[in-house]
């Protein structure tokens, strides 16, 4: 293999204002918790008996896969959200699949269209659900704000 | 080096319908073989020396690398294609190129694009080409559809 | 961790026509000297003690995490610029920051922009900057253009 495959994931999100949509971007990053470290995106498995964990701090710099949804926007009032979704197989040698979506609407509209992206995934699959788990937020703009949403993949429980 | 340097590759394409344009995303990578795994994206180029195999079945949910053209459309009746080509040059200790393109269109017209594309690429880089190699798929849209073609990188074949 | 930290960096950028916008973006990462490497793109942090190095070869075909900003036009006459900033905190075990921005407009107006979303990102991780480096290119578009500019992480200096 080229890369590690990774053991453990979890799931954050965050929203913010910013100067420029990156830096919106970048705000929401922070407030998820990995704002100091370099996201490298990849869609968007859950590795076989891969173990969820709560949120932990990654080491400043590194390189993290992850499977995140983001939206920007400049129109103030909007409202905006940012969801992923987990769905975990019954079967633990199976892999578990993540969806991504971002949109305007409320954090309860995006979230539950990303759980339905998950269910219709996994039924595609032939592969029964477990567990569905998922995270959203939601933003409304001032001036230029950011939501973001993400399952971070990771090889370690640090510490 | 931060990354391990691919020594083999290969090409797969995949169309599907979805829900979502994310779920036909995720249908076309399950039709084109690499649906369970994370595809983390990148430009685009053969290391010297990469040798092609056939399409194999890659570890669930392993990270891996790949340069794919995809293209998603909600409009019922259009044609949408994608397409991959690879030029690969007569000095071995050369890389080869890649170039991906999707479009509306026929698959004729997208490969012939994409091949185009890899012919300039190596007369940019003054290298003649030994072999050029393509594959595209094209999609009638019913309701959502989306088309992949991909040149996956890994670094051994495995069994 | 999955991957490796980096521990160098360097600032590339480049511009370039082309027969498409890849084949125009394609060109631009030729000029800027990374045309025959794996860009595998990452947001955007510099991990600390971090060594700036000049612009080095790297190895055809391999993967490297970088970040950039990229645009193309295909508007005759058109004046697009990219371009990034790296900002650097006084304390060395904090990681620096990366931004990129590209628009229509002249090199010193997006450079001018991208160093001030770096400076807004510092202050709001509340870390004082000890330097702020940044490249910026500009490229009025004949037919089909694009300009690239790049901070390429690497754990080497190779030779």
């Amino acid at each position: 293999m080229i890369f590690k495959t990774p053991t453990h994931y979890f799931l954050v999100s965050g929203a913010s204002e910013g100067l420029t949509p990156l830096n919106a971007f970048d705000g929401a990053l922070l407030r998820a918790g990995i704002g100091d470290t370099n996201l490298v995106k990849m869609s968007s498995i859950v590795p076989p008996r891969c173990q969820l964990i709560s949120p932990v701090p990654l080491p400043p710099g590194s390189l993290v896969p992850t499977a995140y949804a983001s939206i920007t926007s400049d129109i103030p009032g909007e409202l905006i959200s940012s969801a992923v979704a987990v769905a975990l197989p019954r079967e633990p040698h199976h892999p578990g699949l993540i969806m991504e979506y971002s949109a305007r609407g409320s954090k309860a509209e995006i979230e539950e269209t990303v759980r339905q992206m998950a269910m219709e995934g996994m039924k595609l699959r032939q592969r029964e659900i477990k567990e569905l788990k998922s995270i959203a937020v939601e933003h409304k703009v001032q001036k230029v704000g950011a939501t973001l949403a993400a399952v971070v993949l990771w090889d370690a429980v640090p510490g």
